[in-house]
């Protein structure tokens, strides 16, 4: 009935085994294909703007994006030039070369609450970063984070708790996103030992509709902060650049007083920072973080090339409208097949859950089967668009959604 | 009296006061240059073999090869071959590349202990990873480390307090490297609680003299190890592929049942792994760990080539003997000019300390002479040779350490 069941991928499937005896269960991590639909490839061999080949020549419109990193398309040819450019003549080296200073001021300008900025690798070494400066600038130890909420993989933060001890969350207090009576709770439990108070761009727990901040809770966490003399740490990971070019929260009006960023911000290269605000510079110049290749030249010439890509458009203009046209389309679709959907979070970020569908049978097949029709979707995590979706592809991947609907219709699942 | 005082290097400044404005102290981490002797620069044009540039133009000959991950030559052409060939096609995407398999089964075969591998960004990435694997298998908590040893710069291990919590650190015990009766205090302590014992290839704290392991506290920690079902973490960043292809502790007979490698194992592209044995896969499979860009194939291409050429040449054996003839000519020039020094360590990651130099005044003169002389040097953190440097290199190097030395001899701190 599955026409892309993996047994017929024979390259995946191949990899897939030799992997197995290599690396534990094959592939950990959020890359880990044994979780999604049947179906779906392990490995992929090229991508290009909005489209990705798997090892087995498949051709697929991409609505993951890499899970985020991807925001103007696969090997963008601004991107790629800077970043030949920089790798021509040195990329790891004794110290920074000039990129640093370069990156560091167009960040700086742009981030709308950013007096500094420090760089690392992992969106989890920024968030980490931040929480270390929040406890360095204060002097206290509790930091409130939202229940389920994503900040890495870490022991502090993972959401897996094998090998994690109790103290390594000893000073974390969870309250509930949006939930103003949770966060005072919390606040009240950390009482005189509040550090910081960390929230994300949005909600976007695994698995669950999608919810953005709405402005009392962004002013409540802001005054809760402020009245503590805490840090508001915005966790920008998963959404930098893709809401607001100066930071998820400005159409809020609320500024964060650190910021973690990563993912999107060169395109593919690996890259993270921390931005914040200048009574916190001293306390970012006592922590000591670091690391081999932070310094690389060649991701942040991804990333000052991102920024003048990103200048020279309206990209959040150019996601909405892609992301509108999506999300009606779904809309159209589903009613017309008789589905219940639950689409949610900002159209350029979008979830669709089927309702009725605890087990996520309806999602998985549903996904199967746009991917055998050309589109890559997930079922449970958000999905990402980029730059480099246009309205055509957009129609593309509801032709295949379509079918995927249709087929989902004559199933049992129906 | 300084010729390359910074002030005489008005690209660096310039860079190093724009930096001051939208950095934290201008610079973070260990790349830092203000604790280097006057003169050395913060920021660097391009490097290419064992030769670094900095923005003024000046051409060094490097001795610290990016404190590590240049193993092969900066820029070296089949490294940046297989680089150029992975970019055309695709580097982070939704999942790896085959690349991904390949480097996991070329790791395994070369790394004598490991039977799996996963890979991370940085080194303290796979450290951290080590340690949540070890206390997954076990049930327990309780990490062996050496007093100063440098593990990362996460909170756990990170050298400098601000912002580090007690509990960040509860399940740590410390004991003293190459000692017997501190390392079987650290078991005593730990009791039915011991997760895992962590030990550097070598002891390579900054500013001490270095310490090769000796074979009875290998095979103590192997024993004490083994007998409490605890694992045996090697921590190889900093050493690895300089000093056993396949593994630090090979010459000693002693295999460790975790590994954490970065630095070196890309040449220079971020890449980390950690290897294991089989008893600890099922631990491995279990806990959560991921970065965005763990799976990008790049650094992972860059990998693999670094295994082509090494498997071509006795790379060991070249970095034992320019290591050598390097060691010799610093004792003759020492003794010549009438100065004691110490030089510890394997010769292929030397250390030079003066003796009578406490405040390492002595150290940064000679480092400051022998820059201004072509050779960048390090006075307090051990060194690295690379395969680019050959013995004309190090007669050049050994050219400007003599001039050091001379200078030296003529100044106050005779």
């Amino acid at each position: 009935m599955n026409p892309t069941n993996f047994h017929f991928n024979p390259k995946d499937a191949s990899l897939r085994e030799r992997a197995f005896k290599v690396v534990p269960s094959g592939m950990t991590g959020h890359l880990d294909a044994s979780v999604l639909p049947q179906g779906y490839p392990q490995y992929f061999e090229r991508g290009q703007g909005c489209h990705l080949w798997d090892v087995d020549g498949r051709k697929f419109i991409d609505l993951m994006c890499s899970w985020g990193p991807n925001l103007l398309g696969y090997r963008h040819p601004t991107i790629e030039q800077a970043v030949q450019r920089q790798q021509a003549i040195g990329d790891c080296l004794n110290g920074p070369t000039p990129r640093f200073v370069e990156l560091a001021e167009q960040f700086v300008e742009r981030s709308a609450h950013a007096d500094w900025v420090m760089f690392q690798k992992n969106g989890t070494d920024a968030t980490t970063v931040c929480v270390t400066i929040a406890r360095a600038a204060t002097g206290k130890r509790k930091i409130l984070v939202a229940t389920s909420a994503y900040h890495g993989a870490d022991p502090w933060c993972t959401p897996r708790p094998a090998g994690v001890t109790a103290e390594d969350r000893a000073h974390l207090i969870y309250y509930t996103f949006n939930d103003l009576q949770s966060l005072q709770q919390a606040v009240d439990q950390a009482g005189s030992d509040l550090a910081g108070i960390m929230v994300s761009g949005f909600k976007h727990d695994m698995a669950q509709k999608l919810e953005m901040p709405t402005q009392a809770f962004a002013n409540s966490v802001r005054e809760h902060s402020s009245k503590a003399g805490a840090a508001l740490i915005l966790d920008e990971v998963r959404t930098g650049y893709r809401l607001h070019k100066g930071g998820s929260w400005e159409p809020l009006g609320i500024r964060p007083d650190l910021c973690a960023w990563s993912k999107a911000i060169a395109n593919g290269y690996a890259l993270s920072a921390v931005t914040g605000v200048d009574s916190l510079r001293d306390a970012a110049t006592h922590i000591f973080t670091t690391g081999s290749f932070w310094a690389g030249g060649v991701a942040m010439a991804a990333a000052i090339a991102t920024l003048e890509v990103t200048d020279q458009i309206d990209l959040v203009k150019h996601l909405e409208l892609i992301g509108n046209h999506f999300r009606q389309g779904i809309e159209k679709q589903a009613a017309g097949h008789g589905f219940k959907v639950n689409q949610s979070g900002p159209v350029q970020m979008p979830l669709i859950l089927f309702e009725d569908d605890k087990d996520f049978s309806k999602g998985l097949k549903f996904c199967a089967h746009a991917l055998s029709n050309g589109a890559y979707l997930h079922p449970k995590h958000n999905m990402f668009l980029c730059l480099a979706h246009t309205m055509d592809d957009i129609d593309l991947v509801l032709q295949a959604t379509d079918k995927a609907f249709q087929a989902l219709s004559q199933s049992s699942l129906r």
